[in-house]
């Protein structure tokens, strides 16, 4: 609920900042809590999607709305707890998204490919929403490291050395430590083109 | 079906004034028309959904297409026409939507979500393909209207006053009355953004 | 296999141009060879989605990943190589999509409009990604070879003059034809709009 919740505030500032109306700002809200999800349950046959079913999701947008709009200012200011809840989020929804799959009865890699959708599939469909190549597509390890939590679920339950409890839990850590990490001395991935750029500057 | 084609007109027009080629025209028109219930059947389970087993919507998209390339000064001058007819497909859309997620045996907030979806969604589709933000989420009563016209057909549901007829009945005419009401009185929802752009200039 | 290699290089190039980190050029490679297929398979049921349980496109997106990233000048000169492979690849994706969706037991028009999605689905989404209007709307004859390709694979089912193979081979060789003869000469579908503006200078 604390990832929902950020994941809800970070989509409502952003359709804030580009003034939208109360709606617009309540449905990216939505948007960015539960597009991921959505889209997972589409993927696994998980039908109604979970999104839509619990009304939890829609009250917590509407509450994340309410503050954003209310005490804009205030917002602004929380970016660094924002961007913490933000991480618990990422983290919390690469290995639930992980987790169901598998519980579905799926293989290995539809888990991990679902696990990052359910993390940023989300932020992904805001911003295509606010016409902007997604923000992680282009820097930062965020997908990254959701594709880690992903993969340690996975194998976690492959090979069976700790409990399943255990093996969420490890995930959950080493994935919220890289990201925090990531933010703390901002660590990218390389950027090809950039690097080109830099190459050619030296000729 | 009145609604769909004026649907399908919408996204013609929209995508002839960007200088899309014929097959662009058409499939916008069929997006448009079709987007919002292909992507309500996806999230209730009716597979395949109805816009691609149907063949009458793509012929309504076709005809549509033909009429906007064949008579376009024409079209741009019904512009009051076509804004009626998209509230009367507005309102169908959200009732037959709400009613359809109902039947499907899915509970209240997938109705209401589900029903603003079928009313909406192809609007959103169309802009993201032409890669603006949507329409419905910076201004006017649109999404509005389609909100209270479900949440006329999920409370009448479960509290059954009157028949299911009459519920569908009256959750039409007081979205439609509300869109045109809104139209005609250029109603929009309070965009904080602004408010606190008006309180800048004040200081 | 090819078809998707060469739609996994097509995605790469594009996301690399626009300086996508490593793991957003891979994310599009993989979103360009899949997204038609997963797009198709949600539609008509087929769950989880071939493109997310076989490991082989993901390791195929990593390739041409890894290729377009080391390779770069040597990918941009191959453009008529690319270009070649990506019609094969549009032709066989409309056609096995459609004979995918016929095998499930449904009509020809759903075929048919999932044969093309499965064929253009990739792209669309790989453009409303980097936020441009998908090429696909405005000009060449791309989607609509796929179209007729997938028109032959459900006429030649419901006629039955020759045997399935047959009938795919002829869509296959009468599609990849098409998109031939169209980038040899280029072929435009007409735009309306252009025609208008012609008019315009002409007074």
């Amino acid at each position: 609920m604390a990832g929902t919740f950020a994941f809800a505030i970070s989509g409502a500032t952003a359709a804030r900042k580009r003034n939208l109306d109360l709606f617009g700002i309540c449905a990216l809200a939505f948007t960015v809590a539960c597009g991921g999800g959505i889209i997972r349950d589409l993927c696994i046959g998980a039908i109604p999607p979970a999104g839509l079913t619990n009304w939890h999701y829609l009250v917590v947008a509407i509450i994340a709305t309410g503050i954003t709009v209310g005490f804009f200012p205030v917002v602004e200011k929380l970016n660094r707890p924002v961007l913490l809840f933000d991480a618990v989020g990422l983290s919390l929804f690469a290995v639930t998204g992980a987790e169901k799959a598998l519980h579905y009865g799926h293989n290995g890699e539809v888990a991990i490919l679902l696990g990052i959708t359910t993390a940023v599939g989300g932020g992904v469909v805001r911003d295509i929403l606010l016409t902007r190549v997604p923000v992680i597509l282009e820097k930062e390890i965020y997908a990254s490291a959701a594709l880690l939590g992903a993969v340690i679920v996975v194998l976690g339950n492959y090979l069976k050395w700790v409990s399943a409890d255990w093996v969420a839990i490890i995930a959950l850590i080493v994935c919220f430590t890289l990201r925090i990490l990531a933010l703390r001395y901002h660590w990218n991935l390389p950027t090809p083109a950039n690097n080109k750029t830099d190459l050619d500057k030296q000729k």
